[in-house]
């Protein structure tokens, strides 16, 4: 089942730079192989449904173990079995209906 | 490691009614034995990572079998290494603020 | 034009402890006169839209007055055209198809 | 007080394909002169708070009057004090860390 995430990772108990933490998500999502898009408010991720959760509990581990004690991830994540559907996909699709 | 999820599952092309398909969501967890609380905007879960994802991956697969072809979940998960804590000790902390 | 909201308010660079800030909030709500349901991971709020958004837009002043340097709102709106909806109306639909 | 926020509007008994009515909103911000930036889950938007949510309740309106019955948005709307930031800022910031 292939799934299109969008997650945004919030610390707590760190100060006020959440970069650091971003970042070290993000290297985890390279070595897991997933297609991602950084934008201002979180990351949209690709990829099918185990791996892409995987990724999600590793980050969460990872910044455990950087000394964070409290982390939410917001995320939503979308299925469909109608179509087949990419991120470029769905961005593509709002934006023919602009121009 | 143990989760606290909030969940709102969205289903699309199926009409106005949602609850039919929250219900079908409620019979997963509840087989799973999970702890959970239903409020008006999605559900509070509380258990183990894994159980809880795989009881919201297992409620994904069962809404496209019930002909749903698109569907996003819209989830919050929290994590913490300083202290356990419940559903029930995160109201409280703030009812005992509030009395 | 009514709403029914779910709001999660984050404040950063404050500790681990939330729990005064949420209540903060809440006393705004109360004050305006708002329906609300506290849950593990939000509360519910119900009332016209206005009203509503002039309460979170307070709850943000009133936190950084409180000394919070930043702060995230997640929120959940919705309307609709179809039928007047409660909180309580909400939670009774998926109720019922349980029972 | 400036806002960054993102915003995922899900309309509801309208079939499946939601980009018309994306496109709806972004007009609105258009002419609203907000600063945005679409990715695949959602739009960024930078303002003032009352143009900002002022943009969303237009968009609410207008994707009713269009004929949707029921409509969700979901909304995360940062405030901070400690510093000005804008959306290339928070996108920069992960962006160094991870060169």
């Amino acid at each position: 089942m292939k799934v299109i995430m969008d997650l945004t990772v919030s610390p707590f108990g760190v100060g006020l730079s959440v970069s650091p933490y971003i970042a070290a998500c993000h290297e985890i999502f390279a070595e897991a192989g997933l297609k991602t898009n950084l934008h201002a408010y979180g990351t949209n991720i690709e990829g099918e449904w185990d791996e892409v959760f995987a990724a999600v509990k590793l980050c969460h581990e990872k910044l455990h173990a950087m000394g964070i004690p409290r982390l939410t991830s917001s995320i939503k994540v979308g299925t469909r079995t109608d179509k087949e559907q990419s991120l470029h996909d769905k961005i593509d699709s709002v934006k023919n209906k602009l121009a």
